[in-house]
This record gives C-alpha cells, structure tokens and sequence, in this order.
C-alpha cells in the first residue's frame, strides 16, 4: 500500500510504524491482520479524548449535556462524516465481496485512533481526534434541545454499557385510518417494563420510552 | 474534609489541588461543587484505561472478548467492589436523605478517576485505574468473559461438581399481553435462594440467577 500522506496530514501524525496505519484500514473482510482489535482501543480512547476536549470546553455545562454531546460524537454518523473529510473511502482495504459501508468507514475512524495510541501514546491520539473532529467540535451546539424520549434512553443505557431497550407491539387496534397501538419498551438492567399507546408505532414508542425513564428516575 | 491519606495511598496519586478529591466524593444530593461533571470525564478515561490495558495485557485475544472484558470491569457491580477497596463508603459527601447506594459509589469511582486526570493527567490516571482495579484485572479469565446468569451459575455449580440450580415460577400476574413472573432460584450446597421478576418466564429466571450469584460472592 502506498503510503497515505494526505491521511497523515489531516489526523496530524506521522506513524513511526507504518504498519498499524496498514493495520487500522484493514477490515476483518480482508483477513488477518485486521482492524478490529484496534477498533476496540480506539474505541475507548476516542471517548476520553472527546469527553476531555467537551470538560474543558463547556466549564459550565451539567453532566446531561456533555453526555448527550459526546454520543453525538461517536455515533455512526458523526465517524462515517468523519471518514469522509480524511479520505478513507478509498484507502480501504477489504473483502472481495465486502462494501465499504458507513459502519465500515465508522469502525476504520476508530481504528486509526486506536494505532495512533498505539503509535504515540494519548497525547498524539488526542490531538489525532482534535485534527479529525475539529469541524464537528466546532458545531456542537450546547443548548440543543432535549432529545427524544427514546433517544434519551439509548444514550442513557449507553453511557452506563448496558443493554439496549427492546420494544415490541402488545396490541393493534382500530381500522387502518384510526389505528390505536399499545407498545412494550423493556430493558434488562434494571429490569423494568413500560407501556405506551399511541396512534402510530413510532409515537407508541415514545410514549413507552418516556414511561421507562420516569421509572428510572 | 480531613484529607484521606489513606485513598490516595491506594490510588497512588497525590493530589495537588485536594479541593479536586473532595468534588469527587461529593454528591449531587449534597449540593452545588458535586461530583457530576467529574463522573462524566472519569468515565471516558476508565474506558480508556481499561481498554489500553487489555489491548496490552491480552495480545491475542479477538476484539468480542476484549469488549466483553471491559464491560465486566465499567459496570456498577464492579465499580461498587472498587469503591470498597478504596474505603469510599465512610468518605462520600451526601444529602441528608441520601442513601450512600452502590451506585453512588460506582458514580464516584468514576468521578476520582476524573479528578485524577484534571489534577495529573492521563499517565496519573491511567496509574489510578491500574492500581484501583488490579485486583479485578488480576482475576479477570480472558476464556470466560460475561456469561448469562444462567450460564455462569451452572458453569459454577458444575465445576465444583455440585447439584444444579432448580427454578420455579412463583407467581404470574397480568394478562396474557403483558404479564410479570417471579421465579425462585434454588441450589442446595450452600443452600440458598434468590428471586427474580421479569416480563417472561426466561427474564425472571435470569433475574433470579443473577441475585444468586450476588448471594454467592
């Protein structure tokens, strides 16, 4: 693989063994020798480093919003926009029948934080994702309003590691054009259950999260 | 707040700001300077910690069981056992009517590994999660990461040839849509008990293997 200076550029780190740049763009498609153990590492590290970087850049902001800020951050979406403005895309190394989808993409963004770790130790790794995330960083809006009940709850389990909630339909009624439906959202740790009615699933949903979080509160 | 010598012993950091450490053991219950904002920092850099020295202490081992692993260590079962060793339970700031409950120590492990990090950085804290968690680390069995309660109870019972766990449904409530079990786990050498309640038969039965297992340790 040639070597990719314009990905070193924009993460702002030269790899002293260029093998784990290899390493973090490969995907587990290709065989050994795969990005998932870094993946793993990168994982956590890019959590510290983002929870870092928010601590010092919101002295003042309550513990709910920074944690709703950093999942922001890490979510697929975020890291797959992230593989975008560092070229990942065709700097992949996969399977024959392997598609460099956004979870691909998302997992390679952790990955290569994870062999600058490994490359640097935390200060370069840190500054990798400052250099990566600068554009999202810089659009993060503090005061965003709350999130939806389900989203909330996703993002409150997340941030614990624990399961995520389960919903599922406990009954349908009513002709098409005025449906009523009746939806169970279940969560393991603590086990606890709630019900919600809506007109559509998706408001059931809600409703259900929303009376799931009031248990846990 | 005398300044616990003792915790930082066993932390192995020294802090220059103390005014860090008694936020760290402060809880929101207490009032304003609480531990919230530290928790959310301390439980980025435990994941990161936790995540380097697994990547390091396990060089083989595929990315599934590493998560595996790391969940075992950052959930609050674990997290409360820590706070144990450190002696938290006698140096938490709480409300009046505050219960000092193993969440609130698990919360404040996480907030002293934050106040580490603020006080020394990542190195120092990085030395507080090895020397807080060593002895979690040290029994940790890279071959038998984070069965199911069931799984892991029998596993239990059978490696030290005893009797097997019995379940039985001791009660069912609701209707057919939306009913609650309570099952009763029993097991004979030591002779013990434990109920579970759950939204299905299979829940409670896990739920009841889990508080077991609690009375096991």
């Amino acid at each position: 693989m040639s070597r990719p200076a314009a990905l070193e550029e924009r993460l702002g780190h030269r790899f002293n063994d260029a093998r784990l740049l290899e390493q973090a763009l490969t995907h587990r498609s290709h065989g050994a020798g795969n990005n998932e153990r870094l993946e793993f590492l990168g994982d956590g590290v890019l959590g510290c480093a983002i929870a870092e970087e928010l601590f010092g850049r919101f002295p003042g902001l309550p513990e709910g919003k920074l944690t709703r800020l950093r999942a922001s951050l890490v979510r697929e979406d975020a890291l797959a926009e992230v593989a975008g403005y560092l070229g990942l895309g065709g700097a992949m190394r996969v399977g024959a029948k392997q598609q460099v989808t956004r979870a691909v993409l998302a997992d390679a963004v952790e990955a290569l934080i994870g062999a600058v770790f490994v490359d640097g130790g935390y200060a370069a790794a840190r500054g990798a994702v400052l250099a990566a995330m600068g554009p999202l960083l810089d659009r993060l809006d503090p005061d965003q309003p709350a999130k939806d009940a389900k989203t909330e709850l996703q993002e409150r389990l997340q941030a614990k590691h624990l399961p995520l909630p389960q919903y599922r339909i406990v009954s349908r009624e009513g002709e098409a054009h005025r449906q009523s439906f009746e939806v169970e959202c279940s969560i393991t740790e603590p086990p606890l259950t709630a019900l919600g009615r809506g007109t559509s699933r998706q408001r059931a949903e809600q409703e259900a999260a929303r009376a799931l979080l009031e248990k846990l509160r």
